[in-house]
């Protein structure tokens, strides 16, 4: 950030008064402009015992398999979010949104919050940003090809729970040292 | 927002290629200014049978009653910006955080996640940010005075849940029609 966005004066990084952090302050109207953390929200969306899942076809990572996910926007709530980006990247509509697993990622400045959930039917399609979608069953998941570490911590967590039938809400954390691909 | 913070040049608004809503967009060097929802993190801070909460000693809602909570910031999880705030706030220390309520509050574009813990020892004190900070019993809660609805249902979430001792993850909504503060 070098311009204050809302007169376009430069900005300075300084500490504000009462604050505790540097934060980017304009020199010329004073603006102070926060920086925070993104919510990424997305799902596991099954059907009888298979999982939905999607080839990037987008970088990063493309070419690789993922879970639907993406950024919550302005104006929808998390669970609509999330199956926002399922039907945007797979085609598919879904239901029975649980908010099952948190994943904070310290050092990109996001948080994922995924769901779990069920398709409504079995339709999906390849679209713009996936290559090809499809349902897998557990033994044939693509982990030597999974798109993100996230991606990856979520299906194992989820493929514990099953046997149980139980999704307790989780919470879990990924550190520059486990990444495969953020 | 006016002006592009990378490059200084105007701003227009206009859906950009492959995207599907509107963003602010730098005229001069194309950079896409996306905004989405904040969240906010705070805690229900318990000791024995009380539950702490503070007196706002700034505004919105100066005087009024509230929980700790506040935005997370760029550097930390959601769990350690809930401890902060709570730190910041009443000057307690608190542990065993665990995630319990989300709010979505669509048309302010934040997101409230509130953790359940428990105060390290009955030690806080009144802070820049709050005039009075204080222990309740569920009798004492100044019910008529509470800063903003989010607040007002996850004491009354916590409160319901608090006699079965569990406390499952929940998700919620505010709408504008609900409303006392924001």
């Amino acid at each position: 950030m070098n311009f204050c966005s809302q007169c376009g004066g430069p900005v300075v990084l300084k500490v504000p008064v009462d604050d505790d952090r540097p934060r980017h302050v304009c020199a010329s109207c004073g603006a102070i402009h926060y920086q925070n953390p993104k919510l990424v929200v997305g799902c596991i969306p099954v059907w009888k015992d298979r999982i939905l899942m999607c080839r990037r076809n987008i970088d990063p990572r493309k070419g690789c398999w993922t879970l639907p996910a993406g950024f919550l926007e302005n104006g929808e709530t998390a669970a609509a979010g999330a199956r926002r980006e399922t039907l945007e990247e797979t085609g598919a509509t879904v239901a029975d949104l649980r908010p099952y697993l948190m994943v904070d990622i310290v050092h990109i400045h996001q948080i994922y919050l995924m769901f779990c959930c069920r398709l409504a039917a079995p339709d999906f399609h390849p679209t713009r940003e996936s290559s090809e979608v499809k349902l897998f069953r557990e033994a044939d998941i693509p982990w030597d090809d999974i798109a993100f570490t996230v991606i990856e911590k979520t299906l194992r967590r989820y493929l514990q729970d099953r046997p149980s039938g139980r999704f307790p809400f989780r919470a879990d954390k990924i550190e520059k040292r486990d990444l495969i691909g953020n």
